[in-house]
């Protein structure tokens, strides 16, 4: 799209790609705006089937599907950020795509994205492209050890990643990741992890829910709770992000808070963000409504709290304590609807409300 | 259903009869809750369809749909009061029905419900049946004027309904309800209205939000404050309610409360109910929430506020203010994918939110 389209009135359809848990939220959100969900993914019974109006089952190289399904709806989002470019381009320009190409080209590529965020003014840690043994020996001399070898692409929930203890290791690590173009990233001994969910619309406005403080745990997020307590430059480096690539949805900025109270930007998730789904109980527009808001062209959400709140994922088989979380005073217990429970799974999640302050 | 039956693990298929607002706010519940909802109803394109995984479109006198949609769904329950009790028994006792066949009943006939109520300790205006204007003249002896002159059945939102101001007034008032069962009641000058949202499970448990304090205009409620100041008794009233009638969901109980402090129930829904929407934004577990875990045998939810709240109605053409609502700080809007506003229907609600107590 060259031109800004109109808002979108209440009525529209929402097109989504993917149909996770991150699209059945998104589902619930559109409904609540008075619009609609519709899905495309290549999965028979996704989780976002439940809130979503239609769904279309077809694979992201199914250009007539998608080009029907653009057809179909009246702006298209997604809710993972590895869709392939060739899908977007097969949903041709009749429809608004938003986030946009841009963000989501940057966010698929860890090289390019470290590249990109220092560029916006957003730190991060040191980092090299590696393409062969060679540039990692050089990039180890050049970062020192530890260090994380990455692959650029296709990785999420710590998976595509070595940790490399001594310089000796290098080869072990490169071989471990088969040949695939990767980033060395210096090790950074942070004190914890923070995200922040911030929203840009199409007007450029810009609004941040409060940051939240992020435990992992196997490299997959366990809890996150707010406040957090977290420097107010947070929101500077994510408004930084956002305007630089003249963005239009909700994205996630994961940050590491490193001893000196410095953060450097760990990742960019072109998306409604897991260490964001708090703002459901915790705020009055959270960040399904927000994101909503932004692709159809609506005036952002106030993002302030009215609420503390603690999230925490269930993952495989933590689902199996559902009923002791249904118990729980103060708790959201939030299910996906998926089948069985796998290990690494996300399967559900809780957010445990307070009133603020208290 | 003779026994209880075991309670419903995530998964299970809501079946929902009644396809409006009320059914696409369930429908948004169950599938929070891993769950997902089945809608039954005459109407095409029904708001609740938004967040129903699955509609049947049948009439309420189908017996052959209803029995197939009993056939696939894990429990049935409604959204609206006059589903006809013909309805229900197309159902068949092969799937629990929540609330209970006797709920609906007494809900559905002013004449009963008052009756009802005041065996169950609590509290109405006096009242009397009418079946003819000799009954009404007699009626209005006892009680005095003004009074308000109800049709026994079918009557919601001030419809069907007349309000005698002198005894001269009664052969107009029972002309108006072209001889349709009726009762009288005395007018209650009551200071203000206020509800409570209250829920029951199998086991017999009892949990109540907060009441609210309701604003109505022309019959229909305008708007719904927490907190409201009021009287402890209120929530026993409620529980003495759902106790009787061995009831199993959430239940609005609408009571006027008079200038002397007492408490009158006007009336009873056994559903959830438009003066419980805040509990969306400021309760953990909402009355959504709440109804699908009571009729699913799940223990019922945390009905604490972790927040203070308005509710406004949005009413025929108040929608078309939806964009400044949208830009209201702390205001949560609620649009239910109705197509064009008409006087009197209700297009969506907006919530706005405060910090507990501030």
């Amino acid at each position: 799209m060259t031109e800004t389209p109109a808002p979108l009135a209440p009525g529209a359809v929402i097109g989504i790609l993917g149909g996770g848990q991150l699209g059945r939220m998104l589902g619930v959100a559109a409904a609540q705006m008075g619009m609609s969900a519709h899905i495309y993914c290549p999965e028979a019974d996704p989780p976002a089937a439940a809130t979503a109006l239609r769904v279309t089952r077809g694979e992201y190289d199914d250009a007539d599907r998608l080009s029907a399904f653009a057809a179909a709806v009246d702006v298209v989002t997604f809710e993972f950020e590895n869709v392939p470019a060739s899908a977007l381009d097969a949903l041709g320009d009749r429809v608004a795509i938003a986030p946009g190409r841009a963000a989501l080209a940057t966010a698929q590529d860890r090289l390019v994205e470290k590249t990109f965020l220092n560029a916006a003014g957003a730190p991060t840690t040191p980092f090299a492209e590696v393409s062969s043994l060679e540039d990692l020996r050089r990039a180890l001399d050049r970062l020192g050890a530890p260090a994380i070898l990455k692959t650029r692409r296709l990785g999420y929930d710590g998976r595509g990643q070595v940790r490399i203890e001594r310089a000796e290791a290098a080869e072990a690590a490169f071989e471990a990741l088969a040949g695939a173009p990767a980033i060395l990233e210096a090790f950074a001994p942070f004190r914890r992890e923070i995200s922040v969910i911030a929203a840009r619309g199409r007007d450029g406005a810009f609004r941040a829910f409060d940051p939240a403080e992020n435990r992992h745990e196997g490299g997959i997020l366990r809890e996150s709770r707010v406040p957090a307590a977290a420097p107010a430059e947070a929101v500077e480096i994510a408004r930084r992000v956002l305007d630089r690539l003249d963005y239009v949805g909700v994205m996630g900025v994961e940050m590491f808070e490193m001893p000196s109270g410095a953060l450097l930007v760990n990742e960019i998730a072109p998306r409604v963000h897991n260490s964001g789904h708090w703002t459901i109980e915790a705020c009055a527009v959270d960040q399904f409504q927000q994101h909503v808001r932004a692709i159809c062209g609506w005036p952002l959400g106030d993002p302030a709290r009215h609420a503390d709140a603690v999230m925490t994922n269930l993952i495989g088989d933590d689902v199996a304590a559902w009923r002791r979380w249904a118990e729980t005073p103060g708790a959201a217990l939030h299910l996906y609807g998926k089948g069985a429970p796998r290990p690494g799974r996300k399967m559900g999640h809780v957010t445990v409300t307070r009133p603020l302050g208290r």
